[in-house]
């Protein structure tokens, strides 16, 4: 290879900051060609010491800027849809964080808008389809020697959350992984959602409904629970145990560096997604750049996208009336129907 | 100390038999004066080898045989309320296998007399509580290093169901062992009960409801799930985790000798409960002759052996329904609001 | 069973305490007969409560009280030889803690009188071969499912070492239970011993070479590594893994309860070997009240005690000189070359 | 950043080849200038698809082949030491495959070219130091929580070795990536090695002996045993267990994506060293193209490659002797005192 990919990079907040790094030096055949930020100052830091790049307060500017070949969106939620059918009308592939678009309305649009083009640009940016551990997990299911998946548990822990977490994002900011990795391990759509309140933990900001324990069912019979607990106060825990026919696989258990002292033994616990998913993040990124310079797109669609943000607001709705809450997805459009999924 | 206990063994099948050697060799200050089985043959065989014991086809006359000091009802579910409330006219200690009584009607009748006496005779057979790890989980949920417990996430798995095994066994047989641990470990009482039933396993008999997914909700806000699966084929387990404020503690990991072959590191997974907690069983038996040789009663009540089958008539009406159900408990009994549960 | 099997114990310090208390309360089938101690006061308060018992300063008064049939030796070391003898003499049973004798002359000693008698009467005291994991390893060693055992790596650590503890005891107190598990494990003799010292442990006492790595060459061919650490501070761990042709095994990892809580997933550490090995000590003195009274001799026997006390004097040897010793055993006598080892 | 780091590869076996494709797309920052190996067929294969890039049988030619940068050494190990002198002229930076120079005599030529040199161009190919659980594990012995180092206890095990492989390659090919780390994460020099040869596995090739266990002292005091296993046939497993003063700390023990099938619930074991140490050999490159475009030289140095030369010597010396041979060392260039090790 040897031309390398210039990227407009939208947001210059944490996550997209961090993106711009992980452009210019995590991975390779790719150069971040232009930043935009509202906040254009935030913008130029991040941007600082690379050659060729330019900076922009207006997303549609960067769109325009020379060299810029590619979209990675990490601009706050409710920026996406307009970013998406910016970059869509200009025929730029994209990698878009998650949620995609936030309200499943805005993310059907966005999936119509891809359909009508007839072909992939959008990648969501679900990591945890990356994590190697995942993807192992993935691999054992797929190749059928435990038998029909029937069940998948789920946790799903921060230490704590951040200022204005509300009890609704526990489902559509963090269960909304689960509702991604679930759909994705069982290649099956999530058709109705339970939610329990067990009383708040003393740890959790007053008000706030923490944790809670979401259930699944799927188009396929089988049924999916997550314990979403984002104040635990004691690490970052993401585990999966698929429990199938003739066996179970787990991911996510606690391991690596055992350190014995007085009295136990045991494992570090993560404290931070952006260190227990790491790889994840660098592996999603190279991957679509490598897709991306072949013309091609892989991993997460925006179907995958819609589908989470209508199985999130169906979640928060059965948060709010207690009540098993069925999941309506639209038609979808062929594009979609020979996705790896 | 020196008499040993005299004890009367209800019952001659399976698991009387082992409870009859286990008076006789594995553990110390007992003995087995007499066996009782409609069966007389059984009894016999059980008996074998053993002196002074006398065999009965009928239960009241074991009671009543020469030397008896105590009971161990270990005869089908159906004939227990009859055994005990035997036991209970002629002051004499017993432990009764569970469940208890079959139907919280017939339960609550053995705790009402058990009341009405006025001292505590019945000690019922939960023998997780003796478990080792199980003793350790309740130990540090009670010296309150975690904090409040919010959920107990439950998983009971048996290689393959008997023959005749129902759907509604699965609650009522294999969840009363839940029942029974979740009320013990956190202290609170079951107040309703849903069962969720995903497509059932390739692996069960034509009919079979296996897995279910069980949810019960305490009067202390706490929330337990259960995922019971007596077909899965590959091996006899039995976790629990507690979720509580400020940490997680988790017993029945698989673990024990590691062994490691081509392409896979890994513990040997038991395939039978009485392998798994054959310790317990011992502990268990041990435990009541010790307390009964010193007039005292310990461990699981008859209230606890109430409890039990009353959450598990509702678990039962809830699988069939489909619906949240509420557990309605009678009053508790003066005599068991000072036990150590 | 019926008549209970009267057992004299021999010493009632620490351990001798605990075995009477495990007699009388802890195993089925035996009853304490008779106590011995020069200190008669603590020979009195283990004796307390004990129908039937009478309490001696003198051994020999003690095996020759009414109702002795068997004999738990539990005094200090050096006092064994002569109490082992007296037993033979009386054609009775014993149970010996180990060392079975200190020196292995002397140990030699008691082994040809026990040849000579042509019975078997000795059990020694190795109670990890009755450990559950222990048990496992040798089933699986000995099923040849994993081939040839090439090398042991044992690890062997307290948390202090007792005041008085020397260099030399590292070698003839605490590896003498490896010298025992190697033994069995593989069913091999010891033929030679290396001892090496790194830089003591700032935790060691003053003087006291700790840790020490001792080598063990086999007549098999295999090599058993040993890491002896009685200062580790830590816990007290027994670890063994054995490497063999096709696959390993290990016993001894950490495992149990699993605590989460703030940064670290982990096990906790026992501390004390009664702990570790509390239901090792139950089973081996269970096994033993059970032959005896069936008239027969298992577990390790006086040749297992003489060939561990003549490894441990040359892995003395080894540690003084510096230099890989050879082990030399005499003879094995024929009442020796059928037992299970 | 924004111009690539010119690198040549000299060498396009497998290693050669594996890193072309590494610098070409799996890190950021560097391009493939130069490609040379005797069997040019094999140097264009490797290059095909490349921009820019030359091909060539001599590396010396490839050293001065337009844009190179720096170099690349994955030739076989007899031609390092000429390659390295050839790159130490024209100053430029290298990145060399272990070993550095089999020989020690020839390692102490390169150390002192370098040294004469005065700036450090050398980093040697010890990539376990890139593993994310050897960093771990030198930070927590760095960090002083659990005291001094007193032994390390570490296995290495392959699945079968390739033919051709000789006893003494077990030392000075397999055992040098412990020695390397050894030194690494204790900070000290390996004083005297001692082999020990149980009999070896029938699963060995006739007359190899295999497997070994190597004792290494310190100039620290400590201890560090290795066992080495090249034809386990059960996996590929790097471990290492650091006994401290106040604690233990384990790496690589088996772990992952659990599995529960019939029986058994484990881990997988990789079956091979680039599955196992992937992202190692992408931090490894990564990093040391990151620190040579800042004109800096991290890593491994090549008095960390002469010390291992010089220790796997003494190996070989003491596998062949069977006895215990103490290392020396040259006196070490005032260019390397002030490295990270």
């Amino acid at each position: 290879m040897s031309e390398l990919l210039g990227v407009a990079v939208l947001g210059a907040g944490h996550m997209g900051a961090d993106h711009v790094r992980r452009l210019d030096r995590g991975v390779s055949g790719a150069r971040v060609a232009a930043v935009a930020d509202p906040d254009t100052a935030r913008a130029k830091e991040a941007a600082a010491g690379i050659d060729g790049v330019t900076v922009h307060a207006e997303a549609e500017a960067a769109l325009d800027a020379p060299g810029v070949e590619a979209v990675l969106i990490a601009s706050p939620g409710p920026a996406h849809e307009e970013a998406l059918l910016a970059a869509f009308a200009r025929g730029l592939p994209v990698l878009c964080e998650k949620p995609m678009v936030p309200d499943s309305e805005g993310a059907l649009r966005v999936v119509e808008a891809e359909a009508r083009g007839g072909r992939r640009l959008a990648q969501v940016g679900f990591m945890r389809r990356y994590d190697a551990e995942y993807r192992r997990l993935k691999r054992v299911l797929d190749d059928g020697r435990l038998g029909r998946p029937l069940m998948l548990h789920c946790v799903h822990r921060n230490v704590s959350s951040p200022p204005g977490f509300t009890s609704a994002m526990l489902i559509d900011s963090s269960v909304s992984h689960e509702i991604d990795a679930a759909r994705w391990l069982l290649g099956q759509e999530l058709t109705a959602v339970t939610v329990l309140r067990p009383r708040p933990s003393g740890g959790a900001p007053q008000g706030l409904l923490d944790p809670q324990f979401v259930l699944f069912e799927t188009d396929g019979g089988a049924l999916v629970d997550v314990e979403i607990f984002v104040n635990c106060g004691f690490g970052y825990q993401v585990r999966c145990e698929a429990v199938c026919e003739h066996g179970s696989a787990r991911a996510g258990e606690d391991h690596g560096l055992l350190l014995t002292t007085a009295g136990t033994a045991g494992a570090e616990v993560p404290q931070d997604y952006l260190v227990r998913f790491a790889d994840a993040y660098d592996r999603e990124v190279q991957a679509w750049v490598d897709a991306t310079r072949q013309g091609r797109a892989t991993g997460p669609t925006a179907w995958d996208g819609y589908a989470a943000s209508a199985v999130a607001e169906a979640g928060v709705r059965a948060l709010e009336s207690g009540l098993r809450t069925p999941v309506d997805l639209a038609p979808r459009p062929a594009l979609y129907t020979d996705t790896g999924r």
